[in-house]
């Protein structure tokens, strides 16, 4: 691998050295997942198809658009990056996914599915226009290819007829188990439907062949093996006017190369269906390729996760939520859970064995996911659907027109809600707030810790609307859980402080360090400040914020979401609205307007004055401390 | 028709009753549309299939959910809204689409595409759950089958299995012509790569059977004609598990009752496929149903226009949208055009005329246009993608995660900003400034009239970076256009009235009517207030908002967008960032936090307060005057 000064070094391998070169990149990308943590199965599943991406294309000239991005390692090892890999979703290393700004050789940035066939179709319509003789290749996994974006895609490519190559990336699994009619169309197992019918097509086809369409019956009844040879998973690519070739093992760099070479010939699209294994190479990703597909840091000997030293043996907020969710359906026949394609992530696999006919994994469908929910909520169901904040992007237009329009009651849960650290800016959810706070009908609760959340969650249970609950990555507070968890008063905040002259209003995960912060003001200077809990996002406590704003004469608005249309805007705007900003000194603390980079959550935090001493330093600037 | 007490009634109709009922249903249709405007193509093209519908499912116990709902009129008026049809699509009348409040025979309210067959399994999955015996059927356009969502929902309700009936309303055209591989596939042209593939495919199959293989082989060469009838279009819908019935003269109530009757005995997901012409029965409609998509008012008779006593003879927005967007792309090779199947809406007709290999209409599919911009835009090209305001809500995700985050220099032209009138709440444009302006390296323009709209986009063509440009439905104010448009200051507003005490800040579509009110005060009360045109949404005129709040004691934030998260609010965060609030009157108008239902324009703003009396009142009334 030290020998691969340039990409353009790998086409010259010989057979042994390209042997060779895989076991190293695997070693490296164990090595270094196992340090930092990140995306291995993906990783481990191309790493011969990089190998021959690199061999057939020229990375110079033509562009290569990875889908999600979590399976790049190894390109990213041999474009350029070896030297700094061991920094890997580390503040100020290198990103977890493609990024254009971190190299030429990343031709499209990503960290959501399904982008890349749209994006290589506009590269590919651009060299057309110009005149250019690049290869255009988008490699897409299996899963990525159930979402509605990558059909819109496919479908215009089609259409289009330009010289384009996609290379599906067929592992028969997405993130865990993969859904849908289109994998068992994938994976080999043709719908048994669908075979019947053509048989019985094919019948009617033969029977009208004079003469000799009997005795062709008769041998196509006999020979069901061949019949079922006749119908492969191409025939969809074809239908949508796409040159499939394949199935091509993805682990065999010659077969590649010369599959890639041929395809390279072709001036039309060109599907190329390969077979790899999840995690191949390191027999625990192997065998348990869902855990490993997003892993934190481990053992490399034995796969098992790393003891952190000060780990704290608090459950997350995650845990937490699978776990209520699944109380509250215990009690509630109504109650039904929704994922896209995370049940792990988002905690709802527990609620899967306990309510197997109530939970529903729709695949990497968050649009579907949400109108889905919608027909549900029509026929008086409490549909409950688990998607992070990031993800949940993708389904703005369905909270707006299918849920709220009609003011159904779908209860949105909004994991990974603020900054998640080393995914990085294509993955935090920090704009949640201002994407769904000015939809009407639109509830949001930002629970403040793990027994807020349980509170929060009946809450939403009970209300006869939607609403949207958002929760942080990582581990809760170790507040104490209530048995139930009670309905909380609508728009109704708490004040968990009393003090005077300046009142700190934070919501969700902010609200912590905000009190930790002002005790610790209180202690070292003896003065008191207010530390209100809104509790609420939408509808906001408005008589309590008014007195708050009547009664101090300074504010500090906190919350980890863009400060852009945010929280603290809409208290801005309370305040506004009813006459209550009589010059009191205003200072908001939250993501500011550009992109936050990847980096741990606490040093994130701490970069954007966050955290309990970027909050004191505010505080104490505010009273004028020193 | 007036016979017709109960929906329950139209299944025991005769058939020359039912001929009779057709006749008078799309006469009905055509008067009522002919005096309202409204979605004429679509309706009068599904008049059999809405009578087979109710003949053979029980409206009161079955649910049925129509995609879009452009196509419901005749629904409306067989399901108790036939006394009220005259008032369709007027303020206080009944809405244009299927609406859940306001019968209880619209199952799912919709306005936007593809939702149907998500919602719809929805509503199958929990008639399973409670033991249910009802149908449901969702009735989706081949148009509407382009988009990523509509295929989530066939993907998962193949998966799933559950008895759910997707009618296929098949009419070869989604609003303007369909794009895209689906489409060759559905009008029975399959795909000739396809039929070549299978050819093939089928012929390697023949040679294998021992004997009879050549035999076979010769005859199928000769029969081109019989090996063409077995690809059916069936064959997809097949693949996803859908038993495929079709295809169905979509006008034959006879017909297609027996296959619906056919259709509800089976317990499997059956995709029936109805071939309709839009517009049908009405020769103007059938000859140009583009045109009679949605149409304003016209004469029955003829089909024409009806000629408006006071119509100004303004252009309109969307027009010089148009018009401006050729002239970039005559000086400016980069510049290309896309459109989401609207290239009429959109006003890029023209420029599919004069420079068709640099314009791209994707078909309904807003996250795909989006991403596909993007892909052009790293590759050089500037692309502008004409989306409306409601249905760019669509790409959401595709806006942050491919454009925004790579700071890609992608133009939106986001039409019909604002309130659109009739089409009502699925269409009103009054959320676009909350969810974009939130996101890093956005930029936002809303020019105020025609000449500045001018001036916006060679200002967007200019920047290096993601720019939004928001303009509303409807006539400009006929300012005299630039011959060019010049490139505007970045985040310099424009002071068009000087006065003193208070200051009226607004943007967009509001600022010519705030003017206007600004000038009665002065003419009646000899106030002289200021007029602040913000131009800039984002970056925000910093510097000139703050001169403003220095030197006035007295604000007026005006704007056409959801007053949470928008424009105004924008202006409070500014202001209280640069502790700039020192105790002002703020006053703030624009679209409170409810969805606004459908009327006219005019009706709508003069009703929120955004008209020039309305916001003369304001005035008046921080004014102090009487």
């Amino acid at each position: 691998m030290d020998s691969i000064a340039s990409p353009r070094d790998v086409a010259g391998l010989a057979p042994e050295q390209v042997q060779q070169l895989a076991d190293e990149l695997r070693q490296r990308i164990i090595a270094t997942v196992s340090r930092n943590g990140g995306h291995l199965a993906p990783s481990l599943g191309v790493v011969e198809l990089t190998i021959a991406l690199l061999t057939s294309f020229d990375a110079d000239h033509d562009k290569v658009v990875w889908d999600v991005g979590h399976q790049a390692y190894a390109w990213k090892l041999l474009t350029g990056r070896a030297a700094s890999f061991h920094t890997l979703r580390r503040g100020g290393g290198i990103s977890g996914f493609p990024k254009m700004a971190e190299s030429p050789y990343d031709h499209f940035g990503v960290g959501h599915s399904s982008t890349s066939i749209s994006a290589a179709l506009g590269m590919a319509m651009a060299r057309d226009l110009a005149g250019g003789d690049n290869n255009v290749v988008a490699v897409i996994g299996d899963g990525s290819m159930t979402a509605g974006l990558a059909f819109e895609g496919l479908n215009q490519a089609g259409a289009m007829d330009r010289k384009l190559i996609v290379v599906l990336n067929d592992n028969e699994m997405s993130i865990s188990k993969n859904v849908g009619a289109l994998s068992l169309f994938l994976s080999r197992n043709l719908s048994k439907r669908w075979v019947r019918r053509m048989k019985k097509d094919m019948e009617t086809f033969m029977r009208s062949i004079p003469g000799i369409g009997e005795d062709m019956l008769g041998y196509a009844k006999r020979s069901e093996h061949s019949l079922k040879g006749f119908f492969t998973p191409g025939m969809l690519f074809e239908a949508f006017g796409f040159n499939y070739i394949g199935p091509v093992n993805g682990h065999d760099v010659k077969a590649l190369t010369r599959t890639f070479d041929m395809a390279r010939t072709l001036d039309e699209p060109v599907l190329l269906h390969v077979l790899t294994r999840k995690g191949k190479g390191y027999a625990p990703a192997e065998t348990n390729p869902t855990h490993f597909h997003g892993v934190g840091r481990f053992e490399p000997e034995t796969g098992k996760a790393a003891k952190l030293a000060d780990a704290p043996a608090l459950p997350s907020f995650t845990d937490v939520f699978g776990e209520t969710l699944c109380m509250l359906a215990d009690e509630d026949k109504r109650v039904m859970a929704i994922t896209a394609a995370m049940p792990e992530g988002t905690g709802t696999s527990c609620f899967c064995t306990r309510h197997p006919e109530r939970f529903v994994d729709v695949g990497i469908c968050e649009q579907h996911a949400v109108t889905f929910a919608a027909g549900l909520a029509t026929q008086g169901l409490r549909p409950f659907v688990a998607i992070y904040s990031t993800f949940l992007q993708r389904s703005y237009d369905q909270v707006v027109h299918d849920v709220c329009i009609q003011n159904l009651p779908v209860v949105f849960c909004v994991d990974r809600a603020g900054l998640v650290g080393e995914d990085g800016p294509t993955h935090h959810g920090v704009f949640d707030i201002s994407y769904l706070r000015h939809i009407p009908n639109m509830h949001i609760l930002a629970p403040r810790d793990e027994a807020q959340l349980r509170h929060a969650m009946r809450t939403a249970l009970a209300l006869d609307g939607p609403v949207a609950v958002r929760y942080p990555r990582g581990v809760g507070t170790g507040a104490v859980l209530p048995p139930r968890g009670e309905v909380l008063p609508l728009g109704r905040g708490e004040v968990l402080k009393k003090g005077d002259g300046l009142a700190v209003i934070a919501c969700g995960s902010r609200v912590a360090p905000a009190l930790e912060a002002a005790e610790r003001v209180a202690e070292e200077s003896g003065r008191q400040v207010t530390v209100f809990d809104a509790v609420w996002v939408k509808p906001l406590p408005e008589a309590q914020l008014l007195e708050l704003a009547a009664t101090h004469d300074a504010l500090l608005l906190i919350e980890e979401n863009a400060l852009a249309g945010g929280f603290t805007s809409a208290v801005l705007e309370c305040l506004a609205d009813h006459g209550a900003l009589h010059g009191q000194a205003i200072r908001r603390l939250g993501v500011p307007d550009h992109f936050v980079e990847h980096g741990s959550q606490k040093e994130l935090r701490a970069k954007l004055g966050l955290c309990v001493d970027g909050i004191e330093e505010t505080l104490r600037a505010m009273l004028g401390l020193g």
